[in-house]
């Protein structure tokens, strides 16, 4: 069998993540990792694959099936997206919700004149969770969907917060309020508010001598990241965080509640969960289950920028349709 | 908006939940339900919506789109499936797992010839189970799938017990034990046997001077229904089983347990579970957003039996690429 060659682009959490979960897939094989660091200071798991420089990716379109696309969605991903679809078929976990639509047509004309599968997106959130939502919301239409995050580390917050004045280091996590989630499960088809769904609790290490009631303030108080939430802050030592806080897990729940019969006497609920170890490493899973599907897709000539949406199931998997039919329908 | 026409054939609790659900999607309507009985005999709930004689069907094909087969798999799905197949879009809840690559093939070879898109083996499970063990097991793929099913009434254990000797009626349900459950939930991984998933619970209705003990025995040590299961058996009244088990609610959970990591540190929970009131109801919804990609894939010329394996999730939607990008990706 020949083996689909994986290119990884970046080399932090999640193309370390990708790197190890290749060993998980039989029809996979690592080619290289490419980096704007110097090749010489990255030493990889894999034997038989080498480090690049992001230069060199253009001469090896020959010998690269798909590329897993493993940076950052603010500023590296909008630029290195239609960049390497014009090259190779790709899969990102692009993530910032409200840009994707712009973030596709990009990677889309990219791919269709390349005639490459860019598969964008993918990953849990967006991703599994999206899927969910999409499974929910058409076999139960008259339903309500909701969506809750964590327990787990946000990033963003993490970042957020260590911008305020006197703030040393900092950990965010987001969690669900299990009143709002039992609400949800016993079919009560809830309004909620944004302080109803997620709690925000922080761990912050203060610089010497910083006024801690003003950074609590400045926290609690902060639109758009904690202002509409009901916030926990802690103070911390710097060893405290390192020592306790140095996990990123992450999780979540997507529940679809809804009514059917003749007066509606009849509540269904579907609810999906996830608990992760690690979220790089889930993530990646994810990425090269779309690797194989892009791999595919691209062989019968399904050109252009994909979502999870696009993709039937059957194409994620190693299995082939009469095996799935036999041994998982 | 043009809307899909769909016929069902069969009028059991199937086939009324799949007339209430098309109320429930704004893009389909009810050109007519066919049936075995005499037409006159059945009401619809449906204004602008005929009964019709099965044998009707045949010259009807012009008019109907999608025609969903809510008939039984053990007699009736062997024969009906690919002889509608031959004449009309469907879509079906084929559920005798062992027999599922046969039925494909009839039906394939029967759609294939005719153009038409059969989707059969839809529903929960079939359906939306197998589509999680599939993602479940490509994205964790060193790790382990478990299903669990109910509490639900079994219909093939409820006849196996109505079979015996001096037995008036009866109930199963199928319970998941708690004790297996929690143990994969906490990412254990355990090896289970059937005796350890799941427990059955029987309410008996016995005929008058009927053997009570020699019942409860026969029906315990059943073999392939009851002898590999914990079995406990209640004998109540009629009036007690029409009152207190006239319900047909089910569900269960499909979970992927999986490790990644170089030395495999991070254990990944995956739970996809359903409570569901009316297990008809529900299993129709299901096959009305099958219906709708079986439409939309028979115009793009994807003709021959699917499964949900096959059918991108946004086929199953009405919304748009663009609407499902912008608004739950």
């Amino acid at each position: 069998m020949q083996k689909i060659r994986i290119g990884i682009l970046g080399y932090g959490n999640l193309g370390k993540g990708v790197e190890l979960a290749i060993s998980q897939n039989k029809d996979m094989e690592l080619v290289g990792v490419f980096t704007r660091r110097k090749a010489d200071t990255i030493e990889l798991i894999t034997k038989n694959a080498s480090v690049y420089h992001i230069d060199k990716a253009k001469e090896m379109t020959d010998i690269i099936d798909v590329m897993i696309l493993c940076s950052g969605s603010k500023s590296d991903l909008p630029t290195q997206g239609p960049e390497f679809a014009a090259m190779f078929n790709t899969v990102d976990a692009y993530d910032t919700h409200a840009k994707i639509p712009d973030y596709y047509d990009a990677v889309n004309q990219a791919a269709l004149k390349s005639k490459k599968t860019c598969v964008i997106s993918s990953g849990w959130d967006p991703g599994l969770f999206s899927i969910n939502r999409l499974y929910g919301e058409v076999v139960l239409p008259e339903g309500k969907s909701y969506t809750f995050w964590g327990k787990g580390v946000s990033q963003g917050h993490s970042d957020a917060i260590r911008r305020v004045e006197g703030v040393a280091d900092a950990k965010q996590y987001t969690i669900p309020i299990d009143e709002a989630l039992d609400s949800v499960r016993r079919g009560e088809m809830p309004e909620l508010t944004t302080r109803q769904k997620h709690l925000r609790e922080c761990f912050v290490v203060a610089k010497e001598g910083a006024d801690i009631s003003r950074i609590e303030q400045e926290i609690k108080t902060m639109p758009d990241y904690f202002s509409d939430y009901d916030t926990i802050v802690h103070f911390i030592s710097k060893e405290e965080l390192d020592r306790d806080h140095n996990k990123i897990s992450h999780g979540g729940y997507v529940l679809q509640s809804g009514r059917t019969g003749l007066n509606k006497e009849s509540t269904h609920i579907i609810e999906y969960g996830l608990r992760l170890d690690s979220n790089p490493d889930f993530t990646a899973n994810v990425l090269l289950a779309c690797a194989r599907a892009a791999y595919r897709l691209n062989k019968e000539g399904g050109f252009g920028a994909k979502t999870v949406f696009d993709i039937a199931p059957a194409y994620l998997s190693m299995k082939s349709g009469d095996e799935l039919r036999r041994s998982i329908l």
